[in-house]
């Protein structure tokens, strides 16, 4: 038999019945205007706030995701497994707001912008979900709940993120956690999977704990699964869920910048969601720090995507049983 | 010290005493004639029924898996640990009968060639293993056993393989346990490790469940290991194991054309396949969907043929003592 | 927005603060004499006794490791979760004294280099932290003891390393563990890891188990975890520990030449290091078989890398505690 | 010194201030009518239609089960560890109505009681939490719930109680989960700790099996915990959860009629009801089968009480979340 | 409500249809003779060769573990859910012949009887399930396998039972294990449990190693679970099964001598019974060491009769399938 | 057969050549002042400071847990295979000093007694094995160690015990940890095994919070193991390990004042005791709260004595590795 060249994605995905997604596996697209009147809406932020010496390394992850993902778009409605059903039961609608003009010469404009979408949607009643972007993406994020909550923030991340400014930068991704402590809505952190070195000073990790952060480290994950982290979460109170990638494995998602050995497997990190949301609504959910030129062989892409994919179907549960009741 | 360059695959094999070996683990070359009168026989089927829009992408998987393990072909005889023994004790043959002449044009031909192989092997006592393939090419091969039995299906998968058709097809990879179902020798049908989403269309998932398959998520098994499945494995009807490559890990096997995360891992596909002949006779196994262009390192190539090896060393030993008794 | 060009490695490290590294972590350099001063020191050794046909393949690897961390060198005062605490406490001091001239033609000379470099450390007091170099290399870092003792040798490898003799090389790579087990000064012989073949003749395993090795499979690891081995350290009789690249699972360090399906995890093997910690000094640590060619976006490097931090660190609370005593 | 005499039970209950309890931890005594307007009513109901072989054998329990804890009912607003803070949080009012007026002789009147008195607490919105009496109790209990729903049973238990009926009488203990299957307003059944043999008859198992009854085996509770239970259950469907105390294992409960060993822990049960109560709202609770002529010091007394001050406890921590929100 | 007065066994017993049973769950009544004719054949042995100072102490077990399961009888063909279903496969025929005559008196002709009476049975092709008796008993039993083979004896104890001679007596419950390693149709020997002290002097201790015993101690179990011990069955080996009930945790079987804590739990027994029944056909099953006046509310009979229901079931099972294969 | 009569327990006794001990396991009776040259020293402390509403309950607790292990006194030099070899190694000596002279009535020249005891058994270097007596007695026991440290107490039991009096009492059994967090030789306090309520009011858990104690829950011992428990240890100072009979489960120990359910293993227990004795040298050892009156056929009374065996086992090795260095 005559070697079979390899055919290209695109064949591949045509055998799924699927093409590329312009959208997170085909979800309608909308203006985040449009958004607001969704239950779920999705949007991307390449950056907030990036230090210059870096620049916005992350930018490409919004469409890095949405690729890693679609050749599944076709088999939206199919039975998701991990769920237990379809992502989107009837009567939940889902948006994807495409992504947020942002300019990384100008932060502050990036802010203003991601404060402005994710206030919208809330306004009209939609969960954001964003794909970052850089870590440094969340701190807009959470400035959007401003006079709501109180919240707790779950966040997955192999490093603390508690720097008080790192080269003259207040707002960058070292400092995501310090400027969410300091928000008066949000009530409690808990920060899942810090393991080997960081950015961790010893008085950083000393101010944390003194602002009563509760850390479970990558070492008590793998010892003793993810409940530690569950009984942390106090019901409820909302939460604002950022998952940092380079909080799961680097052989899991190898595209990150900082990868640390030891890191959350896929299902620890599905089985926290779930557990979250049996615990807690789900207000907003981001994840950040993909870094796509790092990928291999989409596989990173693909699991960061299957992450949002599970939020989405978890959000709209919630969603539809409150309505419900 | 001046930088040494790196060493050729051959050079590396050389020092291990092994050279790229042409049949599996270099065991004897025979035909599928003289492969009926041993204990075990190995052959590889490129595809049986590829969809034309994607053709036969995994033909270079016999092939790909004999190479990924050709490093340790002479080390054949010394003690595997996985097994807890030599492969192959004493008095027990297997050999290698080569690839079928697949003509990824001809699909009725494809299927009567893997039909009547296996046929010509089960007639004589042996045992078929099967190097395929897509995941079309266990439909003939179960077809093989007609008027034998009663048999149970042993599947591992990241998908559930239920559609009746596909561009008109309905002996393609994505209808191959609702064919099993059909056959009236398989009794029972196993699916471990589904997840994710993938062709489960709500109606066929209910069609399996109707049937009487008994399913175990990747998740279930993520979160209780192996043992669920053993248990729903009847004594004294034989098996029909086929392993579709997706079933494990993506991070596992790289290449497959539909990965998945939160697949198997090495030692619970080896547990499985230890536990299972414990509990009844492996009349066949086939391994399948494996794409060699995806690989990474031939990382998944070792991981099949690791997969095979422990599935001839645990065949021969269920014939072993069977001859003993 | 414009996409963002990906930036350089070294455009990343200046975010953390940091420039490629000269020694490890960039510890003080220091010559062999000069770190026998101090508590923990580290060296290279390319190879000891390497084979003709495969040559001295892992001599990259003692630059690849330092390489693999450098980005975090910044961070080497910073928490190191894994530790539970910064790796080196006040009042410890660990040096780098760089790479033994190693010629790869000339075998003899490297062992007594190797020896000599490490007996100076010890004669010291200092603990010798090595980073190979192929599996030849800890023999004439166990010759160093000689004298002392007796030691316990906890060795994590795929392999046992129980030839006698491989193309009439008697202290190659393939015949540690037997060279190890004719020194008088070394008491008993923990292998963890043991899967798949490999050089295991039966009659050498057979040699292994009368010599009284205590051996953990691959497979007792993926079942019961690292306690086996834990409780198999005798209290109170120092360690030699060393660790063989492909001892973990090839996801977690591709870049080595014997990959095996079925190793250690990172946190199975900083367990281990951990547990040891507990029960007994660390006289030596070396780490092998690290092959920079075969290794994937410095993953491997990382790994090799953060168990050589994690071993300075466990040393050096050891060391620490003994002082203040 | 002289030896100390043993002192008297409420010599040692003195210690801790607590004298015997008239009610169940000294929550205020109330009419079931006053009960209808708090958030939680406790009732006990000695028996309700008892098998004339055997009678009202579990007819002290309600009153034992009280006396059990009520030497900690002094502490009843410390910390109660098992639930992370205090059993009754400020603003939730719980009662104890005292027991029904049972007549073993007339069991049609003990029926209405029970369903009268549990449709009184429901319509003013009051949770009842019933001490039985033997496991024909629940059936009335549902009973007091139809025109509601729909509910799923919970139930733990070791034997299936799918009798349609023993000695005539089809209302008894035998026959619970058959009678709730039948009841509209039970849409889903999940029972968990079947054991050993018991009342299922083959027949009885199929009937329970084609009516979609989940059962969630002793021996897969032992072997996989708690949580393929969990996963069972439906999230926005109320929960009737009744708690056979031989379900539990006999050395934790010694005091049942039927006991087989391999029952739940006190830790499973607990994790059962703190899952059960993130997952869904717990509409009742009820504890049967405690017999305490078989109890050994009060051991099982106590555990039973224990399982329903956490039951209360959890209810509380429901309905005061559904206040604030 | 009047106070109901306890009711007596019998009258609970009459509930589920059950009288006190004159044989094993009231399974046919047979001689030795008939017994040879059925599949699997129960006889008590009150003691072997009892240790004058102490005497038959177990004299009352065979009657006690009949008694503490006769309430069941009645439902010895419903689905008994440890087993998966009946108990008795249609086809399999399961006998009780009754207790031997033994005379603590005249240990030579109790020794005499128990091996002639297993060698009528095994000569029909009845498998022995022997009540014990002390642990005497199954030395005669083991010798009645003389000329067979070869056997793998698997033995469930806290006591290692090594002694050469305890008071002059060579053949006693201490010596058990010494005896059956020098039985030449016995191949191996695996104990599981060994935990606290007892009769293991240090050199009985080594003597056993040197006879190639594999010990699983108490703790082992405890920390992995019993497949340490299951992966040490040869598969083709029959077994010989001996439970000494002090294998068992005195919380599980309270009714024994020599109580150890931390012994197996039930399931642990029981998974190590089926696992066992997978690996290899079972020879004989014998309990031994119940001693029914320090057993509390025969919870320690229920626990042993359960075990031998289990056993039955099992073998059952193994002859089932042999006979239609 | 005619039916054998129990024997007595002196005649069982007799079998395994054991007697009633007067010592614990036969150790040398010694005076406090011969017991400071051995290297550990047992002595019984019946009370210290008991409430007047309960009395000394347990006074009779230091002879139970004696005779509870007296049957293998005999065996006190076989093979432990908790500890895995003899409870005392050559060249370690053991010894009971009996039981100090307590007066009920006079609390402060109890309390001056055990202080004065400790001491002297401090000063000549033995390690004190406390058998008490309620809870009382570890506050001066640990007065003891005034002008030594730092220390961490490692505390086992249900309840906290942060009571800042009770009756007017500030010494007796429910204010322990408060008084130990008094004493400035104490440096930490780990609190194993809460569960349930009892002692702990709001304010008191806030007080041992704020003083930075370490609490591991029984429910979290449940879920994840004693590892959380190990991680607290910290390394290089010394313990003071004080058990609470409470803090097992009263299955295990039935014989306590405040049972609750929910309790430590007796493994979980030994796992304790022989991970902290790697992490640190044990300074002191007590067990309290055994109250003989309400044990069960000695099973609580086996078990404390068990634990004193493996602590005294575990002393030894540490004392008998520092004098080889």
């Amino acid at each position: 038999m005559p070697a079979q060249p390899p055919r290209s994605p695109s064949q591949l995905g045509a055998m799924f019945g699927a093409t590329t997604a312009a959208t997170f596996l085909n979800l309608p697209a909308a203006t985040i205007a449009e958004g607001a009147k969704a239950n779920i809406a999705v949007f991307g932020a390449a950056t907030a706030t990036p230090y210059p010496s870096v620049g916005a390394y992350c930018a490409g992850a919004p469409r890095a995701i949405r690729d890693g993902i679609a050749n599944w778009a076709a088999a939206r409605d199919h039975i998701d497994f991990d769920l237990g059903g379809r992502m989107l039961p009837d009567g939940v609608t889902a948006v994807d707001c495409g992504d947020l003009a942002i300019d990384p010469e100008d932060a502050a404009a990036n802010r203003a912008k991601i404060t402005a979408a994710a206030r919208t949607l809330i306004a009209g009643g939609a969960v954001p979900v964003v794909l970052g972007g850089d870590d440094s993406v969340p701190i807009p994020l959470f400035q959007a709940f401003e006079g709501r909550g109180p919240f707790t923030v779950l966040q997955v991340d192999a490093h603390i993120d508690w720097r008080d400014e790192v080269q003259g930068i207040r707002l960058g991704l070292s400092s995501t956690m310090r400027r969410a402590s300091e928000m008066g809505w949000i009530e409690r952190i808990l920060q899942i999977g810090a393991r080997g070195t960081g950015s961790a000073r010893v008085a950083d990790f000393e101010d944390a704990r003194a602002a009563g952060v509760t850390f479970v480290t990558g070492r008590e994950v793998a010892m003793h699964g993810i409940s530690a982290a569950l009984d942390a979460i106090p019901e409820g109170t909302d939460l604002l869920i950022t998952i940092d990638c380079d909080g799961l494995d680097p052989t899991v998602i190898p595209g990150v910048i900082g990868p640390a050995p030891g890191g959350l497997t896929y299902w620890q990190t599905v089985e926290l969601l779930q557990g979250a949301a049996l615990r807690a609504p789900i207000a907003a959910f981001d994840i950040v720090e993909f870094m796509p030129e790092r990928d291999i062989q989409q596989q990173g892409a693909l699991v960061a995507a299957r992450l949002v994919a599970n939020a989405i179907g978890l959000i709209a549960r919630q969603r539809f049983q409150s309505k419900d009741e």
